[in-house]
């Protein structure tokens, strides 16, 4: 049974609970997020994410089969919200330069805006495995949607773009993960308003970026895009 | 002394080198590159980099004396080049566009033709470690670089250009890491072109690329700029 002070197996939980997340799984996720991108995925054990929430390695288990799964759903939170807002901007009816920039907004905003930096998890050896084929093709399947829409921005501003340069968006949104790691931890506040605005320019389009901001602001709000907590 | 087909303990080197490099240094640090970059840092070991050589672990800590050693060895490889550049650039009596254009694509050039994508290394944890304090400073001193080509760039385009959007190029440039990495070795031959036309692109500068591609050519060639051999 065990008191606070002294507590059994079954209770350490009562004092360590330190963790963000209203379920379990959602406190062994933030656990394992930190220790993944603070002490490295290899040199963490699924007993070290279970003491750090406070629980036994036996329920860990119950979650998740192996520390790869929860590799798996940490980096699948990374490109989930994205996604998603990619999938509904493809029936909208508005150009595509402000669909692009609605997404590369909402993308940075919730790169920044994650409590771990997961996606400097990406460079990881372990991701090019076949374990994770499933997380590449959707993370793929992300890319393609901004390549699509800035090869759309490309052909609406009618200029002659810069060859491939719609293999870039979706790079340079990226790029957030390592300004946030050189900064040791949140990126600074310019990255969400220059990112986009960048991207565009980027692409040739020589129009008014106020606009745009705007626009993409009212899309986002209209879609109700969720932004996933930190 | 053992013979070629049972090598004694001192002698396995002779079957097993099949490291590049003209030096052992230079074996070792190649070795460590493919390990540390397809394993994973943590997952290896100063024993699985000797093995990998062909010489003994003792030889290994002749040359280097732990194994961040030798992450610090490569990380720096990585930079000395297009820093040294940049410091060169400082002194020459160019356009800062085409100065900016020419470390660009020296430096995508060189990220792309290093043997081992090196920069994945850059997001470890380990990297923000204070043993790792004299690499960052002088990867700030190489990001400061461009940030200042870039703010010269901008200014001599007299166009409201986008808020922040000097500290871009610097990571716009680091993007042939990730592309490398999801094109599971090499990068794909747009990158060199691509990557600093866009450059100037998003820094507001509408002016003739081909011209510009040519004055960096001859800019890199004037300079002799080396590049490292992959």
């Amino acid at each position: 049974m065990g008191d606070v002070a002294n507590p059994g197996p079954g209770r350490p939980r009562l004092e360590q609970r330190t963790r963000r997340g209203r379920t379990p799984r959602a406190e062994i996720l933030d656990a394992a997020g930190e220790l993944f991108t603070t002490n490295g995925y290899a040199n963490t054990s699924t007993r070290a994410v279970a003491d750090a929430v406070g629980i036994r390695q036996a329920s860990l288990y119950h979650h998740f089969g192996a520390k790869d799964d929860i590799l798996d759903a940490l980096l699948s939170e990374t490109i989930a919200a994205p996604l998603e807002l990619a999938e509904r901007l493809r029936e909208i009816e508005e150009p595509a330069h402000i669909r692009l920039y609605a997404l590369a907004r909402f993308d940075v905003r919730q790169l920044c805006a994650a409590r771990w930096n997961l996606g400097a998890l990406y460079l990881l050896p372990e991701v090019r495995t076949e374990r994770f084929a499933p997380f590449r093709l959707r993370r793929d399947e992300l890319r393609e949607h901004y390549e699509r829409l800035a090869a759309d921005t490309v052909a609406a501003a009618g200029e002659d773009g810069v060859p491939g340069a719609q293999m870039l968006p979706f790079r340079l949104v990226e790029t957030v993960i390592s300004i946030r790691s050189d900064a040791g931890g949140g990126a600074p506040e310019y990255a969400e308003r220059t990112i986009p605005d960048s991207t565009l320019r980027m692409l040739g389009w020589t129009g008014d970026l106020d606009e745009v901001r705007g626009a993409a602001g009212d899309l986002l709000d209209r879609l109700a895009a969720p932004l996933p907590l930190g």
